[in-house]
C-alpha cells in the first residue's frame, strides 16, 4: 500500500510558477523519460530535465523522437515549448569552460518561459573585455554571471549595472579553486551589495530565480495565478 | 600626494540604483558620521551606516540631532529620507532571535525606497504558524526569509509562493549551526529552485538585491537613469 | 601464532540485542561469505552485509543459491529470515535517488525482526505531498527519514509526530551539498528537538536504532535476555 | 498589522508530545519570562528555558519567586513541575567537565515527564570505571551519554547495552577537539550501529529524544492523543 | 647549561637582506625591547616590532624617547631608520579598513629600505575609483593590493598592470568573510597569473617579499653580499 | 546512588604507568586541589593539574603552601615530587612564544619521573641556531620540538637525529596558522619519517608519550609491574 | 648542469637510525627499481618501496626475481634483509580491512630490523574481543593500533598498557568518516595520556617511529652510531 | 549577435608583459589549437597551453608539427618562441614526484622569456641535499621552490638566501597531504618572511610571478611599454 515510486509535484507550477524539473542524476532513464511525459502532459509546456547522462538521452530519442530537444553540452533534455513570459536576461561566463552551466540555465530559463542570451569569455584578467560588453549588458532587466576559480566576476558586474545579478559559482579550477567553493566565497562575500548567489554549478536556480523576478513583476496575465 | 582616507563612491547610485552604505565595522565615528554626511549631501535621500557601535550612535546623535534615526537592535543610523519607489516587500523570520538581521534589513530596504514588513518567529518547528500566514505572504512582491540553525524556513517557503525568496543565513544557533555556516549551507543546497542567497547576517544584501529587483521591473520614472 | 584475519563477535547480538552485520566494502567476496555463513549459523535469524559489491553477489549466490536473497539496489546480502520483534516503523525519503538508502535500511530492518514500510519523494519542495501522507506517518512508532540536498525534511518531519524521529542523511545533491555534508548539519542543527541523526547514506545505523527502541520496550520476551 | 514579537507554539505539545522549550540566548529576561508565564499556563506543565543569563534568573526570580528552579550550572529555569512518564533514563558522562549539558539534559527530561539518573566520569581512559558500572547502566531502558575530547565513551557503551543509546558531544577540550566538532564525529562515525547522535552541547535534545522514545511505547495513555 | 631565552637571529640581514623582525604578540613588553635595542646596535638600521601591545608601546616610549617611532595603527615600533634602498612601491587597499594592514605594511617597507606611497579606499564596487588611478600606480615597481570580504582587488589590478603583484588578504568581513579566508582562497584562485599572495593580514610578509625583489635586482651595492 | 562528583582513576599508574593527571579547565578550585590531593596521597608521587586558573593557584597555596609548585607560564600546579625514571629528554621549540608549552611539558615531565632541558628559540627562519645545537640535542635518548605558524621545525629536527622525534604545534600565529591547525598538519604531513604528533598545545600529552617510551625501555624495576 | 633527478640520501640511516624508503607513487617502474638497488647496495639491507603499483612490482620481479619479496596487499616491494634490532612490537587493528595499513607497517617495521605481531579484528564495538587479548598485548614493548571510522580503539587500547601506543588513522569509513580525518581527530584529542598520532594510512610512520624508539634505547651496539 | 565563443586578450601583454595562456583542462582540442594559432601569430612570441589531454597534444601535432612542443609531463603545448629577457631563475624541488609542476613551471618560463634550471630531489628530510647546493642557489635572481606533503622546504630556503622566493604548493601527498593543502598553508604560514606562495601545483602562476618582476627591473627595453 505504501509508494516508493517518483510522486510528481503536478501543481508546482500553479504554486510557484515554476514546474517541476527532473533532476536525473542517479534516476533510471526510463524514470527520467516517464517524468518528463508526465510533466508535459499535465500542463502543455516545457518539461525539463537536468544532468542527464548519454543513456538518459538515448532513451528520450527513443521514446519522443523530435520533440526532445537534446543538448549534450548542457546535459538537458527539453520535451514541449514554453510560451514567453517577456524579460531580458543576460547571462556572462568568465570563461569558456563555464559554458556548460550556461547552457543548462539557458535552456532552463526557455523551459520557464525566458529568452536568454549568453555572452561567453569575459573574465576580469582582461578587464577591458567586459567594459566593451557593458553597454550591452547594460540593456537587460537580469543578469547572470558565472565564474570558477577566483569568482570575481559578480562583483564587478554588480558594480555596473543596475539590474539585479544573479551569480552562479562554476566547479571550474583546481588546487584552492577545486569544486568551486573558492568563487562561492567570493560572491557571498561581496562588497558589492545586490548580489543573489545560488549552488556551484547550479544554472537551473539562477534560472528560476530569473523566472520568479518576472513573474513578479510583468503585467498580470491570466496564467500567473498569483492575485 | 596619495591619499589613504575615505573615496565616497558618489555616482554609486547612478551606477546600480543603490548609494554606498557605511561599513561602521572598524571606523571611527567621526569618519562614520563624515561619510554619512558626505552621501546624504550628494543625494538628497537617505544615507545609511550597517553596524555602528554604541560611539557611532553617540557621534551622530552628537552631529546630527534627530536628523539622524538610530536603530540599536539594527544597528544601523539613518540619515534623511528616502521616497518610497513601490514594491511590496516582507521580511519573515524564523525566530525572534532572528530580529536584529530583520531589522538592518527592513532599516536598509527604507533607505532604498521600498517598505518591507516584518513577520517574525514562523520556524517550522511550528509549521502552522507558517501556514497560517502564507496568504498574507503570498500577497507581496518580494519575500525575505532570515533563519539560523538549521536554516531550513526559506526553501519551505520556496516551495509554497510564486515570488523571489531571498534567503538570509542568519548566526543564531550553537555547536554545528555556530556562525550560521549551516544555516547557509542548507539555503545553498535547497531543492526548491529559484532560492536567492546572501552572507551570514547579511540584512543590507537582502534589502539591496530587492532594491535592484524593484528598481529594474517598476514603471521606469526619472531618477532610475537606467534606459 | 597471532591472528590477523576476522573476529566474528558472535555473542553481540546478546549484548545489544543486534547481531554483527558484514561490512563488506574492502572484503574478499568469500570472507563475505564465510562471515554471513558464520553469524547465521551461530544465531539461527538473518544474517546481512552491507556495501556488496557484484563479485560479493556472484559469491553469494555460488554459495548460499536461493537462502541468500540479494537487493542491488540497497547492495545487501540477506542471509537466512528474522522473526518479527513487532514495532511499526515507516522510512520515508526526500527524493527517489534517495532509495538506495531507504531499501538498506528496510532490508537491515528486517534482519533486525522489524517491518519497515517505504514511503518515497515527499521532499518539501512540494510540501502537500508530505501533508497528504502525515496522518499514514503519525500511525507509526518509529519514523525514519531521508534526505539528502538541503536535508530539510526531518525537521519539517518531527515538528508534526510523536512518534521518534530519526535523520538520516544522504550523499544526494552537488557542489555544496556533495556528499551529504550540507543535509547532515542541516539534521543537527534542527530547531526540532528529539532528531536521532545518524552518519551520511548510514540506512543500517537508522534500522539498528528502531531495533534497539523496539527491544528496550516492546514486552519483555524469552531471547531479549535483559532483565 | 504585521507582528514580529515571539509566536509561542502552543499546541507543539499536543502535536509532537514535547511542549515548546524557551531558548533563552539573545533574547530579553522579560520576554524569557513572558514565555515561560505563557508555555507553563497553556498547559499545566514545567515550561523550560535554557542557556540562561544570569538577567534572566534574576527576571526568573522577581516574577516567579520559589515556583521557578534555577540551575546556575546547567544554565535552566524550570517553572512548574510535570507528572512523570514512566521510563527509566541515565545520563553517563566521560567526565566531570560535561556535567553541565548532563544537568541541561537531566532538567529537560524532568520538564517532558522523565526522571533521569547522573552518572559522571566514567571516561574510556580508565575503562574499568565504566566495567565497574556496567550492569547499574543495563538496568535502564535508555542511555544518554556524554562525551567531549575523543568522543568514544558512547561507542563503547553501545556495544555493550541493549538500550537506545543517546550520544552527546560535548565541546570540552582543547586543539583539533576544540569546540566539540571532533568529539561529533567520532560519535557519528561510530562502528557501533544504534547510536542517536546530536548536536554539540545539545543536553535538551537528548531529552526530547528520550521522551518522544518513552511517549511513544508506553502503554497508552489519556493524554498522549497518539491513537 | 640549555637556554630558553630569545636567541636573536643576528646575521639574518646577511643572509637573506631582511633583519630579524620582532613578532611581540605574546611576548612581556622588556623582551621586546631587549630585542629591539639588541637588533638594532647589531646593524644600525632600523629594527621593527610588529603587533605590539600597548604595554609594549609604553615600555618603548620609556626605554628608547623619542629614538623609538610608535604606530598604534599599525600596532608597530620602529627604532632607528635605515638608509633608502631604491624601488618604487604602492601600497592599494580596497577599503579604508585595511589601513591598519597597510600601515604594518609601510612600517615594514620603510624599516627594509623602502618608501612606500598608500592608495585608500579603491575596491572594486566602484570601480571607477581603480581606473581613475590605474596609470598613477603603473608608475610604480611594485604593487602591493590589501583585501578583505571578497579579495577580488588584486586580480583586478593585476591584470591591468606589468608590475609584480603582491596580494595581501585582510581579516575585514563578517560571515563567510570573517577571518579573511575567503579573501585568501580567491587571491589564490586567481586567474589573473602572476600573483604573489601571503598569509592574512600579513603586511609585514608582503613588505619583505618587496624588499627581497628590490635588493635582488637593484645596482649591487656593497651592503647588498649576494655577490 | 548514583554519582555524578569525580571518580579519581586511582590505578591508572598501575596500568599506564602514567598517573591521572588534573585537567582543571573548567574545575572549580576546590575540586582540583581535592583530586590533587587524593592522586597524591595514593601513590606518593608528584599529582598534577594542568590549564589551572589563577583562582586554582590561590586555592592551592592556601590549601597546600610551599608543598605545591605554582608555574603561571606553563599554568601547573605540581603536589609532590617523583623519583627520577632516568631517560635524557630534551625539549626545543621553534620561537620564545612557544615557552608556555614547553613548560607544561616539562613540569609534566617531572612529575612522571623525567628530567628535561629546554632549548628555545631555534626556528628554521634562522636555521644556523639550529644546527649550532644539533649535536647537543643528538645526546639525548627523546627530542620533543614544539613550534608554532608553519611548524616544520620537528621535520626538520627529525632527519638529524636518532632519537624518537615528538611534534607539538602550538597555537601560536595568525590567519592561516590561527589555533595551530597548519602547524598541525605540517606535522603530520611530514616527508621525515617517525615523527609522533599529539594535540596542538599538548605539552602533557608529550611528556606522557616520552615517560612511556622510557618506562617501556628502561631497565626493569621493581614498580613499573610490567612483566 | 643542474640534475632533477633523484638524489637517494644516502646516509639517512647512519643520521636517523632508518634508511630512505622508496615512495613510489607518481614515480616511474624503473626509477622505484633503480632507487631500491642504491639504496639496497650502500646499506646491505633491505630496502624498500611503499605504495607500488603492479607495474612496479613487474618492474621489480624482472629485474631482482627471488631477491624482491612482494606485498600486494601492503603494497610495498621489500629487497634484501635486515638483521633484527630486538623489541618486540605489536599491530592490533580494529577490522579486517585495516590489515593493508598493518601489513605495510609490519614490512616497514621488517625492513628496519624490528619484527611486529599482527592481532586484526578487535574494535570496539565487541570489547570483550579486547579484553581476551589485552595480556597478550600487555607483553610488547610497544604497540601499534590502526583504526578507521571512529578511530576509538588507540585510546581505549593507551588505557589499558604501560607500553607507548602508536595510533595509526586509516580511510576506512564512508560519509564523516570518509578518507580518515574523523579517525586522526579522535586520536589526537583523545583523553588517553601518551598516544602517538601518525598521519592516515602511514603504516610506515608507525614502523619508522618504533624503529627510532628501539634504537634509541637498546644496549648501544655497533652500527648505532649514537653515542 | 550575442557570442559566447573564446575572446582571446590579445593585448594582455602589452598591459601586463604576460601573453593570455591557454587553460587546456576543459576546452576541446581543436579549440586549444585554434587559440594557439591567434596568440601566436598576434605576438610573433610562443604561445603555451597548460593541462592538455592526449587528445589536445594529438590536435596540436596535426596541426602544427614539429613548430609545436609538447612535454607530456609537464602537460604543456608550446608553439614558438620567445626571446630571452634576462634574469636568472632555478626552480627547486623537494622530490622527484614534484617534477610535473617544475616542468610546467620551466616551460611557462621559457615562454615568458626567462630561462630556468632545474634542482630537484631536494626535500628537508635529507638536509644536507639542500646545504650541498644552497651556495649554487645563492647565485639565481629568483628562487622558486615547490613541495607537496609538509611544504616546509620554501621556508627553510627562503633563511638561506637574499633572492625573492616563490613557494609552490604541489598535491603531492596522502590522508592530510591530499591535494596539497596542508603544503599551502605550511607555506603561508612561514616564518621566513618574504615568502611569496601561488596555487597548488600553479607552476604556470610562479613562473609568471618571476616574469612580472624580471619585466619590472630589468634594464628598460623598448618593447616592455612600462616608461
Amino acid at each position: 500500500m505504501m509508494s516508493d515510486g517518483p510522486v510528481p509535484d503536478v501543481n508546482r507550477r500553479q504554486r510557484t510558477g515554476i514546474p517541476e524539473v527532473v533532476y536525473a542524476d542517479g534516476k533510471d532513464p526510463d524514470v527520467v523519460a516517464d517524468l518528463l511525459a508526465a510533466i508535459h502532459s499535465a500542463d502543455d509546456r516545457a518539461a525539463l530535465a537536468t544532468r542527464c547522462s548519454q543513456e538518459a538521452f538515448d532513451e528520450a530519442r527513443r521514446r519522443f523522437g523530435a520533440a526532445a530537444v537534446i543538448d549534450p553540452v548542457a546535459r538537458t533534455i527539453t520535451l514541449g515549448v514554453t510560451a514567453p513570459l517577456g524579460g531580458r536576461v543576460v547571462i556572462v561566463t568568465a570563461g569558456t569552460t563555464d559554458l556548460p552551466v550556461a547552457y543548462e540555465c539557458r535552456n532552463a530559463a526557455a523551459a520557464f518561459g525566458l529568452s536568454a542570451d549568453v555572452i561567453g569569455d569575459v573574465g576580469i584578467a582582461g578587464l577591458q573585455r567586459l567594459l566593451d560588453r557593458i553597454d550591452v549588458i547594460r540593456g537587460y532587466d537580469i543578469v547572470i554571471v558565472i565564474a570558477g576559480m577566483d569568482g570575481a566576476l559578480p562583483a564587478v558586474v554588480a558594480g555596473l549595472v543596475r539590474a539585479p545579478v544573479i551569480a552562479v559559482p562554476s566547479s571550474v579550477g583546481y588546487g584552492i579553486a577545486s569544486g568551486g567553493h573558492a568563487a562561492l566565497n567570493t560572491m557571498l562575500a561581496s562588497c558589492s551589495p545586490g548580489l543573489a548567489v545560488v549552488n556551484i554549478d547550479n544554472g537551473l536556480g539562477a534560472a528560476a530565480l530569473a523566472a520568479r523576478i518576472v513573474t513578479a513583476f510583468r503585467p498580470a496575465g491570466e496564467d500567473t495565478g498569483r492575485r
